[in-house]
């Protein structure tokens, strides 16, 4: 399987050094016409991806394997050490990030659904931190793990962005059934938790010293977060969560502030009625910006390169209904406008969105036969 | 003529005291479930409206009418006294406001596309003040006259809207050809004026003591200004204005501050390639959310009604492209979500949006019928 994997990466390497279009004519979009071009559609179900300095990326899929995949088309074998993970419903290996210091620590750190080690089949979120080294992960070690454990395959979270001044966040999902836990602070679901890179906590994080709170979280009352990213001027952490029917929200989640779900929501009920009247409840944070109907968001990334000069400082929104990507057009950090991108182009959930160090944007979507897709100025 | 009108408008009242629902079943929006009812459908290409005290609407009619219509589908003839309009292309009788301190002072105020009374063919947005009495408009005068004049039928403006402080705004258009005009001091067009009831210059008007800059002057770089509203605990001033194909704005003029037109704008051509590169130019200010492509913005509301508590403090925007009101949910003056209200239902386009004192919303439609529509909650 193994060796399958990597005479056929060889084989892709070769084929698709020239990248694939996925659609021939440049797409039309209100501030630039771009292209489109499948790197590789040999992905199974990946989930979260990272650049690596020397331009290559890591692309977990979501059944545990972790991989290099270069620009050329080129996919690793699975890269040995990544932790056991379940592999269930939204469960399995979820993200990858590397650490701002990755040139001399070679530390990587990989989100995932773990089963408990005391048995049962409970799981949760946990994140292990490694070494990349040539011949896999070494020293692998869980930085955090989510408590409680629960026999529930769904709203894992998570992705993994660094700030500015070296924190790590972990955003979280609330387990759905155990909806409620989002609202109390001696559980992680439904959080954003903030730890330092080797698993200790931070002295300045919010409720360190309030009793029966556990000292990870940063922010409460989430309901599945699994688009983070930070702003590039002000260094703030933006995330992303799914509502239920409606209510995808934007925060900027703020050091110890309750974002209300589930007792504050503009999710309604599949058959369009109203869950709650309750959008505003005191004690609550209102979102930054949000959708009804849900566009299913996966990940969000901020826009700072050259080969789009009008989308600098923009924030994309991938999303895994409707294959599209929403683009904000931000001023400041207040939304101005919407535009939808790719609409008709990419048949797929997009799963993750990253910015190259080359500049350009790239994709993953959500499927057996996975894509990497660049993003780049139509010529 | 005017004794048909009378004899229609008595007939209407008569079979229209139920009103007509535009649909029977009620619209599912996002907060609220709503019917839409035809007050009357007998108004011929309705501009504006107003509601005096007594509940009864003053709308306007393009062609140079002015009625009184009440919410049983009463119309009246037309109210004589109303000044001479050039009826051609987007000029003719536009907006009307009521005085503040109505119920006593009468006043009345009406803007409309007037000749030059120089004569030529030239005419521009003027707005005259009136009292209404049982026989007609008197006292009328001439409070605001936009210079210079230009023979060409587009790009008027104009809303009037009265601040808490009792100032006037009259919002204006660049007359299209004209559009360079919208950056200079010593022409009307592209900007809004600030004015008090009577005409008279506020002394703290931004351009007042600047050389060469017409007194009257708030703020510049606008397109052409159709929608205008008093923000409900702000106090400050809203502007919504067209776009070419794209770049529609809702803007907050600020005193002496310049919006972009024609220098910066998101607005694109009709073959969707770009105008300008220049969204963002020095010294100008970013609209404070836009659309593209254009939704052709009429007029804006704030929502402050007990009818629909779910919407209360929401900014409503009518629009003429797709007979649809934007429904833009606002926290504070962020705008965290839009939701498009009435797409399917409403075959006209959408002229004037207004709150009745009985907490329900009003519309016109832009027609030969045009019609009076009262939004309900759906019982």
């Amino acid at each position: 399987m193994t060796l399958h994997r990597i005479v056929l990466g060889m084989i892709i390497g070769i084929t698709l050094t020239a990248t694939t279009a996925v659609r021939a004519e440049p797409i039309v979009t209100e501030r630039h016409q771009v292209s489109l071009h499948t790197i590789t559609d040999e992905l199974n179900k990946p989930w979260g991806m990272a650049f690596l300095p020397t331009g290559d990326l890591l692309i977990t899929e979501k059944a545990g394997t972790l991989r290099k995949v270069s620009l050329d088309g080129t996919i690793s074998a699975p890269i040995p050490g990544v932790p056991a993970v379940v592999d269930a419903g939204q469960g399995g290996l979820l993200d990858v990030a590397v650490d701002p210091d990755f040139a001399t620590n070679r530390w990587i750190y990989l989100s995932y659904s773990e089963a408990d080690p005391a048995g049962g089949n409970g799981s949760s979120t946990a994140v292990m931190r490694a070494k990349l080294t040539d011949s896999g992960l070494q020293d692998g070690t869980v930085v955090f793990r989510a408590i409680p454990k629960y026999d529930r395959a769904a709203h894992f979270g998570s992705r993994l962005v660094f700030s500015p001044d070296g924190h790590l966040f972990i955003t979280l999902g609330d387990r759905f059934t155990a909806k409620d836990d989002a609202q109390t602070l001696d559980s992680h679901h439904g959080k954003v938790v903030r730890i330092l890179p080797d698993g200790s906590i931070p002295a300045d994080n919010p409720f360190i010293n309030t009793p029966g709170a556990l000292p990870e979280i940063w922010s409460y009352g989430h309901r599945n977060v699994q688009g983070a990213a930070i702003h590039p001027t002000t260094g703030e952490l933006w995330t992303a969560e799914h509502g239920p029917k409606g209510g995808d929200e934007i925060n900027i989640p703020a050091a110890g502030k309750n974002y209300g779900w589930p007792v504050a929501t503009y999710g309604v009920n599949y058959d369009d009625t109203i869950i709650s009247e309750r959008t505003h409840v005191e004690g609550t944070e209102q979102p930054h910006y949000y959708w009804v109907p849900s566009i299913a968001i996966s990940n969000i990334m901020f826009y700072t390169g050259d080969q789009f000069p009008a989308w600098q400082g923009d924030l994309f929104v991938a999303a895994l209904k409707g294959s599209q990507i929403a683009r904000l057009d931000l001023e400041g950090e207040r939304v101005m406008h919407e535009e939808t991108l790719f609409a008709d182009d990419i048949k797929q959930r997009i799963r993750d969105i990253e910015q190259g160090p080359d500049g350009y944007i790239y994709l993953i979507t959500d499927d057996r036969a996975g894509r990497l897709i660049q993003i780049k100025p139509a010529s």
